[in-house]
């Protein structure tokens, strides 16, 4: 089998058999063909896609790479929850309390903050003492005491999609539907999960611009989970707006705080919620998604998703009391308002400039060496329909360093757009694929 | 500048600024991007293109990375002849002589064979003793004495070049018309030529399978030609079938001297005689198209054009004796006849499938690596249009080893198409750009 000839098929947009798959990803794995030709087939795949039995061939032989995550000898129906990565998108936090409280086992691996999108890893990491680095033992502990751990991607866990995630990162191939469903998929089948819920995200603000990319996303993820007998269920949701108020590391663990204690905003709960349900279904603690979703509401209310938040928090090292007193979190030192030049109302937020200047004052990353400011990032006040009188404040820059603070509040302020017109109410959860 | 923002800027099909693709050139060059970044870079031009803007600033930074090739000491008009590839396609060294012997400067920088198509410089070793790995001054000299002289490509000449077409080979990113101008255009413009003559060619055993296709490269070549100031002209010519009879390298010089001595097959002589005229003609050695191909045709007649190739072939180290006592060039110890499984008309001769098949006997190589036998190759009997009897020779296999003659046996009778009516003639010479 010669690489160059499994490129030029795929570039001719030839189907390739599931071996030459396998071959492809063993052998780049092993080291034995260079970067530069596989950069060169992910190219070719994301101009003429792959077909579900070229996908699937690709997963196994990314889980086959590695070793898997063994739960086994942690009790009771275990359900992670997965996103596309969105800005402000604070829902792992608040749904996988929720689905602990009401008896799910939630082992969580996270990822980090790349680009403009923010990721849980970094959130918790700015709560003292936290640690994300467990191990394996050490994550089992936790899952088995609390119902809900969370730890960042193991090395020995799908090696493979590390090395090709690493390189599609460099070469402009991320955005490709089913690289990024094997991606996704690859590392949650290696976990052993009972069921797995998927937060896919459409909009400005999402990987997935167009909604009939996100279905077929969702499709292709859950096509994937059926043949491997993992149940999964798929959310498309909006992702123009950022979710929530809140944008930044401590400044989003202030609103879980504040939402698992039932003051959080209504598209934040609504959300996290539906999650929490479809995780309590998959788990197959309730027979039916009405029950489920009942016993999500009753946690949140109870206040014993926030009370399995803390518990979490204390047995990762970190220190709980921080979700009472947001000062013992890292603050900012400074604050911008950004304001509106006239008045009117808010018909567009957008989602992904938001998040590239809070990553720019320092809450996220351009590459994955770059560090992060925990206390930093964007406070909205207004959302998407609100009314706003000119001069009022459509939200607050929270910085501790003055450069490029400039350039991040006029990208904020281009990403409010205001009309004289109230916009149409759009709906946040847009469909369900399982 | 990031090299994944130009890759992604590329792939999503937007247009460049020449300063990106002269720093993505540069940089590459001088080993400052990796290889994984330009093969993903390469293959989204494959699907997205380059406009005119972009290839011309490619060709400029391909020619600043190396030295040109300073001919200013030679006297006259200096024009050369370039031929994208095919299959018994030795028409450079049949034109060439014409041109000189009619007061044209030939400098001819030409490649080796690769894949199915055959390389001038493999012909020409076939001849004992001679020398393609002249110096810059050995060249310029046997240029100003013969008026004729073949060389390899130099390593300082477009260094940009061969690095990225060393890669296009690995990666299937060489089949795209802005790269393939690009890379030929950057070669010649280096050269300082006074004069271009293109021979671009379509169909099976072409690069260039569609017209459209060879219009396009063709026109593109002249396009970065007239920006340079360089006349240039361009014949699409047919690449069905193999040009000429003989294919294989000692086998192709010999069909060389038959047709100096004009008692070649005429479809080679023909397209010999009018790339040879429009080389004249660019030199400006006439006025008229009408008067190059009668001095042409002229130099051909009196055998001045065998003389000078004689002479090119002394001044370069090797045995001019060849060209009329063909037992002193590598002969073959095999040979096998391919006879027709029935009786009928010629409608088609493969050339990809004929030149795979000399390559397989040794004729060619697959990679750069690989050695060549001069003597071995194929003999057609008949050509397109033809008539055959059942049992009639189609053509013979040279070898000298046994292995694989067999495959190749079996490739090349299928190459063969036979049908009971004549098929319709084919125009060699498709279009003129100019």
């Amino acid at each position: 089998m010669r690489t160059v000839d499994l490129i030029q098929r795929k570039r001719n947009g030839e189907e390739l058999s599931p071996e030459e798959i396998t071959w492809l990803v063993e052998s780049y794995t092993r080291g034995e063909i260079p970067d530069y030709q596989v950069s060169a087939f992910l190219m070719a795949v994301y101009f003429q896609s792959m077909t579900d039995v070229e996908v699937g061939a690709m997963v196994e032989s990314m889980i086959a790479s590695g070793e898997r995550l063994d739960l086994s000898s942690v009790p009771g129906p275990k359900v992670d929850k997965h996103s596309t990565g969105g800005v402000g998108d604070k829902t792992s936090l608040i749904c996988a309390p929720l689905a602990a409280a009401a008896g799910v086992k939630v082992p969580m691996v996270s990822g980090r903050a790349l680009g403009h999108t923010g990721g849980t890893l970094d959130k918790l990491e700015s709560i003292p003492g936290f640690r994300t680095n467990l191990s394996v033992d050490e994550f089992r502990d936790v899952l088995n005491r609390v119902g809900f751990a969370v730890m960042g991607q193991s090395d020995e866990i799908t090696p493979a999609d590390g090395k090709l995630y690493a390189l599609r990162d460099a070469t402009a191939t991320v955005e490709s539907i089913p690289l990024i469903a094997a991606s996704i998929m690859s590392k949650k089948l290696a976990a052993s999960l009972d069921g797995l819920v998927l937060d896919v995200k459409v909009g400005a603000g999402a990987f997935m611009k167009r909604q009939v990319d996100a279905r077929k996303l969702a499709q292709l993820m859950t096509t994937i989970a059926r043949r491997a007998d993992l149940r999964a269920q798929a959310l498309i949701t909006d992702m123009n707006q950022p979710l929530g108020y809140a944008i930044g590391n401590a400044l989003e663990i202030m609103e879980v705080s504040q939402t698992l204690q039932f003051s959080g905003p209504d598209d934040l709960t609504k959300i996290s919620l539906e999650l929490a349900a479809r995780m309590i279904y998959l788990a197959k603690v309730t027979a039916t998604m009405e029950e489920a979703r009942d016993l999500a509401t009753a946690k949140l209310r109870d206040g014993s998703g926030y009370a399995k938040f803390k518990d979490m928090i204390a047995a990762q090292g970190g220190n709980p009391q921080v979700l009472d007193r947001f000062d013992l979190l890292p603050n900012a030192t400074g604050a911008m308002e950004i304001t509106s030049p006239r008045g009117g109302y808010i018909s567009h937020i957008d989602a992904e400039e938001i998040g590239i200047a809070s990553a720019m004052i320092g809450a996220g990353r351009d590459t994955k060496e770059d560090s992060i400011d925990p206390a930093v990032g964007v406070i909205l006040e207004v959302k998407v329909g609100q009314k706003v009188e000119a001069g009022g404040v459509l939200c607050r820059l929270y910085f501790t360093k003055e450069d490029r603070i400039g350039e991040a509040a006029e990208r904020v302020e281009d990403a409010f757009r205001i009309s004289s017109t109230a916009p149409e109410p759009r709906e946040l959860i847009l469909e369900v694929v399982s």
